[in-house]
């Protein structure tokens, strides 16, 4: 079979034992796609000399790049480097400028540099400098034979991405054998399926060059756009089009690109309006509040608001009228819009989102069954209220999210209806 | 090299292209690592009929037991059970009663019976039926070779975890090549780091059987006890007594077992004490509520709470005194101390949480830099606040993370010295 591709080689018996989830290997695929560099293969081996050994030997006879993460650290534990160099018969050697920039490193951290941090200024004779500019523990970037070249990184998230980013992306668009130049898109979309996603756009989906490729999640549908060109400028050039078709049939579907967050272009459109939010959540419980204070900077349009979780709080903090809870249950639109709009004023905000559902398993009737939310919305030309049904079956988290994920949508929609 | 233990391997182009994480695979090694199954390599592969057939070949030479998931659903891409049986020249046989059974389930959910599902009836010649009783996608369990045995499952998480737990596990039991029969527990602690925790129990990290290895994570550290013996019922006797020693070296540090979230041990103990909870959130913006929520049956004891984002919520809402926000500022133990005062009081809980911080990345000065965090717990004998510095470089989300959990684990303590 000729030698195809890339690979990526996980190292850390934690890995083996489930005691963590392997980010690093979904974050390099994603990156790896992005730059339209097919991957055949994942593996993933412990803390182990002779099977991290038969391992990359294996992989050098399938593929052209091989991409390691873990085992770069101090302790014995940390097995990578030699075992890669044993593999392939090289000696190590000490590179002095790295055991200095360790040194450095540490002391600046004020922390003690022990002896076992000296192993890490190890590299294999022939091979370069991968530089960690977070963290002790330099990668390299080393071809031990014809054909084959491995580029390896630490486990620590943080070090091995911003490691990516600033050194091995740029080399692998120079030297990851792809044949023309790739650039990559991604655009989310909310409030539609992914089978009515490929029906709106028709036969966009059999494009050869851009490709675009649909992914799913919970509320959430992604489309990947690939352009291959030869050079990035002329990639580029093929995205902007497909884009614009993509969004012609799609339209207000789409709400972000790349790295956005449902919440974070909510809070954008917000700041560019100059208006403020608040939030009142039941069934969400805190969800919402959360989603929106997980992005940096939120301070500046988001007040608060309120967890009414039991109806008291909603009488007591919101001012709902007891009447109304007792004729129609906290979980319903009145209820909603009660909450939103008593939010909205008692904190002179420009919007109040409302939430109140049943998120189960408990607590369904007949009538207002699990997975079914009641939102609402107050703004200012008025507010209004709607009722979700997201079904039994999905649990009690989905329900949330998908609560979460309604009401920003809803949000987002309205501010562009405004602007 | 000797054929050894078990292998996972994962069949998606969807994990090849980074759309979603490896859950599947982190599960399943725990589950091995359970039932004290070493399991030495992870690989994945994409819906690609050769390199799968590669992939299975390869197992079959280094592990007695290969476990598989993904490809078993009606659909082209769906390829993992012809692949296996290619790989060892067997053929495919339609089984009636399965063909039957899909065409019930479907039927009975509701669902049309696409002629593309037939091929879910198909398994090796002498393959067994692994069950699936809540999807249409069947596994086997078949030994191709001598010495070789694959188990196959759906990638659907819910369907491949309920066929693990009642037909894989008991099967892995008797036929797992464990010479003895093994038992597992997790315990966690929070409140002490790894290290801390290793020095308080001494040599028990040594202990042979069982087996004592402990694993980080953010503001939690879990030990997992592993015992081996005869029978179940042996093992587990090793197990109590360790259990017990760890636990008089490190006291309250342990908030639980096994599959407990430290939300979940709070409510409980709320509930046993049948007293209420509300919560005061400013930098965590809502995730403390959204924990507690997370939890279901949590209404019996969380009433709820104010999302105090800005200082004016926290004037209008909790009833800090504007003069103790002019002197002392927002994040400040005598802040935080108003607002979980005034948020029982107000809400008639017996317990009341504020969280007061400064989350990042901007924010920070001198005297209050980035992760300092005040937090208040009032409750029937009183009101205490402290202040947790977690460091400017964990980054928002973690001090986000980190203040619920000490929030939390206060709250614990004093429910624990209460009772």
């Amino acid at each position: 079979m000729a030698k195809n591709g890339v690979e990526i080689l996980c190292v850390g018996t934690e890995l083996l034992l489930g005691d963590i989830l392997n980010g690093n290997a979904r974050w390099l695929a994603q990156k790896l796609a992005d730059l339209g560099l097919p991957h055949f293969r994942q593996t993933v081996v412990g803390d182990n000399t002779d099977r991290l050994m038969a391992a990359v030997r294996e992989a050098a006879g399938r593929c052209r790049i091989l991409i390691t993460t873990g085992g770069l650290g101090p302790t014995p534990d940390d097995l990578t480097t030699a075992a890669l160099a044993a593999a392939f018969d090289t000696p190590l050697e000490e590179r002095p400028e790295l055991w200095q920039e360790i040194q450095e490193k540490l002391s600046a951290g004020g922390r003690a540099v022990a002896s076992s941090n000296r192993s890490q200024a190890l590299l294999p004779i022939g091979a370069d400098v991968l530089p960690n500019s977070l963290g002790s523990a330099p990668g390299m970037i080393w071809s031990p034979c014809s054909d084959f070249t491995i580029l390896t990184f630490p486990g620590v998230p943080s070090e091995m991405r911003s490691m990516w980013v600033e050194t091995a992306e740029p080399w692998l668009r120079q030297n990851g054998g792809a044949s023309s130049a790739f650039v990559s898109r991604r655009l989310h979309f909310t409030g539609i399926g992914e089978s009515d996603l490929a029906e709106q756009v028709g036969d966009l989906f059999d494009s050869v060059n851009p490709t675009v490729a649909p992914y799913a999640a919970l509320g959430d549908v992604t489309l990947r756009l690939t352009a291959s060109g030869s050079s990035p400028v002329q990639a580029e050039a093929l995205l902007n089009p497909m884009e614009e078709k993509l969004l012609q049939h799609t339209a207000l579907f789409c709400y972000g690109r790349d790295d956005d967050t449902l919440a974070a272009v909510v809070l954008r459109l917000l700041g560019d309006a100059g208006q403020t939010l608040a939030v009142a959540e039941s069934c969400t419980g805190g969800a919402l509040g959360a989603a929106l204070t997980a992005v940096a900077g939120s301070s500046a349009v988001f007040a608060g608001g309120v967890i009414a979780y039991r109806n008291a709080v909603k009488q007591q903090l919101l001012g709902v009228p007891e009447a109304l809870l007792d004729q129609h249950g906290a979980v319903s639109e009145i209820v909603a819009k009660a909450m939103a709009e008593g939010l909205r004023s008692r904190l002179h905000c420009d919007w109040g989102i409302a939430i109140s559902g049943v998120a189960g398993p408990g607590g369904g009737t007949v009538e207002k069954p699990v997975g079914m939310v009641c939102l609402a919305l107050a703004g200012p030309e008025g507010c209004d209220a709607w009722v979700q049904r997201f079904g039994a079956r999905r649990g009690r988290s989905a329900v949330q999210q998908l609560s979460v994920i309604r009401a920003l949508d809803h949000l987002r929609l309205r501010l562009l209806s405004q602007s």
